[in-house]
Parts: structure tokens; sequence; C-alpha cells
């Protein structure tokens, strides 16, 4: 029995900034079901005002409330301890973690910073590092898709303070196990009945599964012919949004 | 017997801008013994010509000719394989690599770039890398002694790219054995005839055996009490550059 239901966005509900064939009318009718949702994503240039735009102009019409991003886990994470990070964080992003940043910072918090990987930035993360302040990371990719190629994502950025200061960071997002309980908890439901829908094998399909969510695998996205393999016998492989979306009505 | 000596130059010659008790008197009666001396460093933050302006200021004379660097050690690799690279470096040293560097570069050299850690110069290294070009590092140290704290070193940031592009660096400069043999090579004597004079226990003296050179560790510089057990047995421990000097005059 399914009783939760979490999407991953890009690569399952749109690719760019065009909704997938058959997205919009699946996301509706598992809507129309009652099952609560939530609404998954790494993304950490963006803050969910931002996000929340881009799928309104897709034709997607969920509440904010429904989304939940690794930035805001991080919000969550660091308002439950108390810590007021240092941020190393894209400039769309500050508007999101305003509330917590502080003058006499005792965390070190990394995203996907862009231009603001300055040498100064990172200087400054690191002798906090070397003062005791923990290293937390909204996610450990390695790179992503631009128009004219590949570019660093926050992964090789975290590496580098880990190595400089001795230490490990904790990862924040996908494909940590706080990250899909966080979510699961704000639905009010087990995480054995919340399935998690995806297209990244490693962040999403194995990632739910290591922290005890069913998941579905779609073909769509950063699919990539051989990912089934990696999941034989734990998670069905599904065509798509569409074909996920039935396969959980008729599991409610 | 003794045919050669490399000797480190900070924390063995002088600490800041000071020459230590005795090591100019020491550096002259060597250079009196008629013995071939080469000075290696691993610095990237100057060119040999600022490097020998320091020098000179603090009372040293020997010729420029040898001063051997590992940016210097970096030109002859590239030169020795035809490579032109795109630089990631500090500003001061653009003029001593301006030589060898290219429009279309097929290889990326990393020294301690300061503020050239920019994004978009990390950027367009990890893309060439996915090509296919070799990273090379000057160094792979964490971080050095700046006036106000510790300040990030080049080796967060090979650390960074090696993990954003799935491949290892090679290291010129110490404790990388052909650094070394560069040395060595050029004073014209064989590895196991010229010894190694260093404070750092580690990169100059754990590197220099591990090269085939016998060594000498000094308590000066960032030498720390507990290094000497180390190289028990492998490297006489030392007081100093004079002691040191001492030492190698008597098994000319």
């Amino acid at each position: 029995m399914i009783r939760g239901v979490l999407l991953d966005l890009s690569g399952v509900l749109y690719v760019g900034r065009q909704a997938l064939p058959g997205a919009l009318d699946a996301v509706a009718r598992l809507g129309q079901s009652g099952i609560p949702i939530r609404y998954i994503t790494n993304t950490t240039r963006s803050p969910r005002r931002m996000i929340m735009e881009q799928l309104r102009a897709m034709g997607f019409s969920f509440p904010e409330g429904d989304v939940y991003t690794a930035p805001l886990a991080a919000l969550d994470y660091l308002q439950a301890r108390g810590l007021t990070p240092y941020l190393v964080v894209h400039s769309n992003l500050i508007e999101e973690l305003a509330g917590v940043s502080s003058p006499a910072p005792d965390a070190v918090l990394i995203g996907d910073a862009g231009e603001g990987f300055t040498y100064q930035h990172m200087n400054s993360a690191f002798r906090l590092l070397l003062e005791g302040a923990p290293l937390l990371a909204m996610g450990s990719n390695r790179y992503f898709k631009e128009a004219d190629g590949l570019s660093l994502d926050a992964g090789p950025f975290v590496a580098a303070l880990e190595y400089a200061a001795g230490v490990r960071a904790t990862i924040i997002g996908k494909p940590a196990a706080a990250f899909f309980h966080a979510a699961v908890a704000s639905l009010g439901c087990a995480p054995g009945a919340t399935v998690m829908v995806g297209d990244d094998v490693d962040a999403d399909v194995i990632g739910a599964l290591d922290a005890g969510l069913p998941a579905i695998l779609v073909r769509t996205g950063k699919f990539r012919p051989g990912d089934e393999q990696k999941v034989e016998g734990r998670a069905p492989v599904l065509e798509d949004i569409s074909a996920a979306v039935d396969w959980i009505l008729q599991r409610l």
C-alpha cells in the first residue's frame, strides 16, 4: 500500500524549460487521487520561489509548500541545531538563507555557488573549519550540464575543503537518507509506504531504497540504458511519469 | 662521499624575511669548498627573480642559476613533452611561465594561484581535463601560514579538479622524485652522492630518501619535536644549517 509520493523535478516532470509529454496530466491525476505528494530537488542555484515560477510557466500548478529542496532541508538542519553558517552559495540563494546567516558563523554551508566560489570565500570557510565548525554541503554532485558544456557543481569545492581541513562534510539533499526522511515526515506517513520517483538511478532511486523507501526509476531525463541493472529486483523501471502514476494509483 | 648538495630555502636559510643565525656563514663556507649546490623550493607565488631579490636583501649572494623552483621544474617538464598548458597560477608567476602558455592549451598546470582560483578558471581547467588534458600540479600542499592565519595552498584546488574529472594529478616539485632527480641532474652527480638538507620531514627529507638521496633534517623552520622519529636510522637530525654544513664538509 502506497500512502505518499516523492517526485523528483528535473528529468521526471520536465527537461530544460519544457514539461515532458504526459507529465502535466500525470501530476493532475495523482493530485486528484488525494495522496500527499512532495516534489524534491537538489538544485541549489535557485530558491523555491524561482523554481515555482519556472514550474508555473510550464503549466504545473501545485502549491509551493509541496516542493522540498536541498536548501530548505539545510535551513531545517541548521534551525534544528541552532547553527548560523558561513554561506558559500549562489547569489540567487541568499534571499532564502538570509535568516540563518550571522556575522559570527559557527558552521560552513556549501551549495553550487558558481561564481561565488572565490578564493576569499573558500579561505574564510577553511579557517572556520580549522576552528572546528562543521562542514555542511547541500550536495556532492561533481558537475552539471550547461548550454555551453559541463560545469563544476558544489562537490569539487566540498572535496577541496575536506582535503584542506582534514574533515568530512555532512551531505544534505539527495542521496542523504535524512533528506528523504525529512520529506517523508512532512507528508505524515512512513518511509516504507512512500514511493520515490526519479530519473537519477544513484541519487534518487538507490538513495531512496537505502533510506527504506520503495522507489521507481523512470526512463526519462538523465536515465541511461544500463541504469536499470543497478536496481534490478529492487525497483520497477517504468517508461515515464505517466506510467509511474498508473503504477501508484493501482496500489493506493 | 658527498659530491653535491641540495638545500631547501625557507626554514633552512631563513624564516620570514630574516636569515637564520649562522646561515650566511654556513652557505659561504659550503660555497668555498667548491661542491656544487642547488637551492630548491616549492614556492609558486613568486618567480625565481623575486626569490633572488629577497635572498639578496637578506645578504645571500649565490648565483640565480643555482636556485631551482617548482615552477622551473614545471617549465622543464612541459618543454620536454611539448605541452602548452592552461595556467591556473598566481599573477606573479605569469612572467616566468609566459613562454609555454597557449591559446589552444593541451594540459592544465596548477600552482598556488591565490585570488587566481576563480570559478571561471577552475571551470575552464575542468573542461580541458574532460577532453583528456593531463593535470599537472606544482605542489599538493594543503595550506601555508600568512600573517593573519592559515591560507589555502594549491593542494585543495588540485583535489577539487581530481574529484570533478575523475583524474589524478601529476605532482611536480617536492616530494616528487622527479623534482629531486632534475635538481641532481643539473649538478652532474649521482643521486646517491647528493645530500638534501631540509626542515620539512615529509616533503624534503622523506621525499629525498624515497628518491634515493641521502638527507639531513634540521631543527629549524617548520621542524617539530617528534619529526626526528619519522626518519630514525635513515637520516641524521642536526641543529641547523651550520651543523649540516659541518657534517657535509667532513664527507667530501
